[in-house]
């Protein structure tokens, strides 16, 4: 991570926190793998505050079990990046998938828990939430109801029957996909680049890069598109904005609203149902890629997603105010 | 235009087609205003043949008309990013937006061409159309369609009515938005890069920096959120993919399928309808911007959809083939 | 040119007036061709102030004569990129060489004409002089001198005997080298990146980058290298440093000491003896490229080295200050 | 590092090798400390063979010694960035010096060892060599000469008056600088970019990012300055160049021969004399800072300075080669 600003306090404890939360074994969807993802900061912190260089962060993978993958070496699982990795090098590795893997976002995660103090210190902050799992949509917005949850979502009692859909998949050995939705509040007006780094921009490529995500929308998003242009526009009155259709950004720069913008994910990839496929020598297959596999990305992506969002916001923000100038 | 490979033929002539698609006055959501864009290849093309050097092209305004602007110096108008660029930077050119303006695409129009023929080099092919326009939806796809109708829509008769709609709403002032879709075929398994730069995450970014656009899917894009992973999942069979869910990408790189891509516009904010703001000193204010605007965006921003994604593909086939060089 | 801060007066007058000073036909190494290199400001900015959105300028080429360069289409004249372009690209523009030309030098000074307004508004003065032309270098360093005599060169002593020198050599048909000389004071301590952006070797791309130059000191540069560390060190006192061997960089970050740094440059390639080459078949020609060049790069090149100070430092500056937010 | 091909052999040998080479303790010019850089391989390499992924390296410092550095907490050093990183971030890593400690430059030497092996494929080979140590220049070069002395000098003779120097010098407690020559052969001709990436450039900017650079030049470099363009420019034959003034490279292109290019040293900073300097608070100070320094920079610099340049050609090879598809 470069570009971090000196003088901020930084612990490990301040990135375990969040990789804990995308750590597997909690909630309903979860796998039983037991990774722990510990992270050490290698360079970029001196007694407890950052200094200003490049942060380096190493978190070792505990549990492999790349044995647990030896049958996988000549076959692509659908859904996976085998296929295209195998035509993009010639060859891959055919472990846990390398940076194709989930695991690659236990990385993310850590630079975003830098980047959420960042963004802090501007008085920003960015939670995530489960907005529909599995075909059912949270119907109310509870902000309390999302810490009340294993599936983090401000419907209490739509998270219940997203849980009981969950067990029923998992039970078939398939797997479920969702919507992500992320918020900023307190997101100061005029961030943003005119012309190549909108603040829309920007925060679809790094939702996109996420290995899930198949769609990323802004404020109304599709809905808008059905909308005349007299009820998407967002009044302006003395007090703010008027609504929010927008989602906080107006021509790539932020508005001062709050910013909106979701994720589609789709259902994890490997599944415990068998699959049609073909090998690395264009063979027809039959596969179950069972094992210790969760059977929904959701709600282990959200500080994912956040975390985007988060490295999205601190970037344009020390643009914007030379953070690092007064730190 | 950095990077355009050398000895490849272009005139004047390759962009101007491209130009004319994206020129007002054609279609049923049309403005009255009078842009010709000509373009002026000014760098990079000797005796018809880039050089390898950077391309600079001229698309001179010859139809400003900045007087129309003037009554527009000290109010914002709901849904432009007049108040945000005034938030940004203290001040703002009020005429006719700037960067922030639509005929800024023109720009992004002519350096698509360009990029439709490096791509057209490697037998890659892109085209767009009308899914769907102020809620009506294409119901079928004929190609063929899709030059028939004004709109651009594959599906003709739904084509004749987003025509109806259109002036219906013109005549109560109001505008309207819809969906494009993009294709690419034609284009090899292997591009995309497996973090920083994934093909979709380019894609999602190129589109969502055109000023209309809220939202981008790649593939069953959000509708994937409801699949279980045995639906969502394209079985690989030795005859290829059985269904294409993945819109043509897979964990960040093409795999060899079409590339399918969608783009949700928002009505055109501009619209004679009066509506609530504000001016620059906060006080409220009534405004109607009626004048020379279009009703929607579709179909004059079709050639701007596809130019991102020719841009896009003509980046990643460079870094992948090393054109260049054998050019 | 992007990146501008916004509310920065900004004129046609303040960019002319530096292309002026790269013109040739002023000074005694002075070619007769008669560019006039008049400045467009296409936009970015409204009303004498920068919006904050990118510059377009525009400097269209009033005097091509294409036609001196037809008896050049198959030669590669030495000294000149002709040879590695036609390697590289496998076919190029003959005519005053495209971007290899010294022509695109005009662009830079252009945008270093706002890079000075940028680092003007932190209190940075960038200038520039002859150091050292056909092996005769100034004896003493005063600055009133270098706008006294054409060649800008702050000993107007020797000034003299370099104009000589010139009027000596252009009667062989021949052609000089010299060493500029670029000072930056007024600049903060504190700018440049401890890793990859170091401002010393920022300051290195970026005049390594302009097509005469071979070689570039910072400080004592070369010299260093024959210094003990008891003599190389600059001491510490609480009045500032004692000397001035980093030439204002430490570490690759200023110390608050003027910046000085030294471009070595070629001799200009195109003379009128005649030499030996190789036509682009591989055969053995001769070849004496007369005509309209000047016979030293000095003094048109320097405005091109403070261009290119100026853009790095405002760029820094940029980076550091956050001057865009104050804007 | 990322960008590296696929399928290319590569264990921590490669690189180990090459880490050994910068370490102390060898030489004439040595520290007695103790760092042993072993390297892990964190990922990108899979069963012998880079898979195309970014490929992580893990140097731990073994030797850090913390303790040695507590008395210069508040006191900065003569020549170092001490002061300069005070008044960037405001607070410093005052241990072996953080980003500008000589250990960063390991990282280099390890990244360099990988970029060794792709431009090897490539058929191109780097090797550098002390030019000039303490004022003493080698008069003659044999290559063969390079690994007979510890001083890696291609004149042996020259090597043994170095080494008395050196010995000399430490027992002053003072230092030397000098003068590093790097070469390039096989280079095909083409490489770089013509405006903004240069090859020269790409260069300068690679070799000065080492802290104590301070010049650097091309081919002919500051003598050129001194030539005629009849004496500077080289002729091209049948043959090829009748001459290499221009170090390989015309207009920021290579041309076929051999690159060339040298690198100031400056004396090391840290000497055990007795300096002048201030301390956090502004007070003036007396500072020796003796202990586990070397007495030159040279030879471990070398293999940092061939790293940085074996890093820049195979990122122009990749670029113009397509290396990667062909892998």
């Amino acid at each position: 991570m470069d570009g971090c600003p000196p003088g901020l306090d930084l612990s490990p404890v301040d990135i375990q926190g969040e990789l804990d939360r995308r750590r597997p074994g909690v909630g309903p969807g979860a796998s039983p793998r037991k990774e722990e993802d510990r992270v050490e900061i290698l360079s970029g912190v001196f007694e407890g505050k950052t200094t200003g260089i490049p942060i380096s962060l190493l978190i070792p993978n505990r549990d492999p079990k790349s044995s647990d993958y030896d049958r996988l070496r000549d076959v692509f699982r659908p859904g996976h990046g085998d296929f295209t990795y195998q035509k993009k090098y010639g060859l891959r590795d055919h472990r846990g998938g390398g940076r194709a893997s989930a695991r690659e976002t236990a990385a993310r995660v850590a630079a975003g828990a830098i980047a959420r103090k960042v963004i802090g210190e501007a008085g920003v902050e960015v939670f995530g939430y489960t907005l529909e799992l599995g075909g059912i949509r949270a119907e109310r917005f509870r902000r309390e109801d999302i810490r009340m949850n294993a599936l983090l979502c401000p419907d209490s009692r739509a998270a219940e029957r997203m849980a009981e859909r969950l067990e029923a998949i998992r039970a078939e050995g398939d797997s479920l996909g969702g919507v992500v939705e992320v918020r900023a509040t307190g997101c100061p007006a005029g961030l943003g680049e005119p012309v190549f780094d909108k603040m829309d921009a920007d925060l679809a490529k790094a939702l996109m890069s996420i290995g899930s995500v198949k769609g990323v929308e802004i404020g109304a998003g599709f809905q808008i598109a059905r909308m005349k242009g007299s009820e998407s526009n967002d009044p302006l009155t003395p007090e703010g904005f008027r609504s929010n259709h927008a989602g906080g950004i107006l021509a790539g720069i932020t508005n001062g609203e709050e910013i909106v913008i979701r994720a589609a994910c789709k259902p994890i990839s490997s599944i415990g149902k068998e699959q049609e496929t073909i090998d690395t020598h264009g063979n027809p297959r039959r596969i179950s890629v069972g094992g210790r596999h969760d059977v929904c990305v959701i709600p282990r992506i959200i500080p994912v997603c956040e975390a985007m969002v988060c490295m999205v916001l601190a970037d344009h923000l020390l643009r914007q105010d030379g953070v690092r100038r007064k730190a």
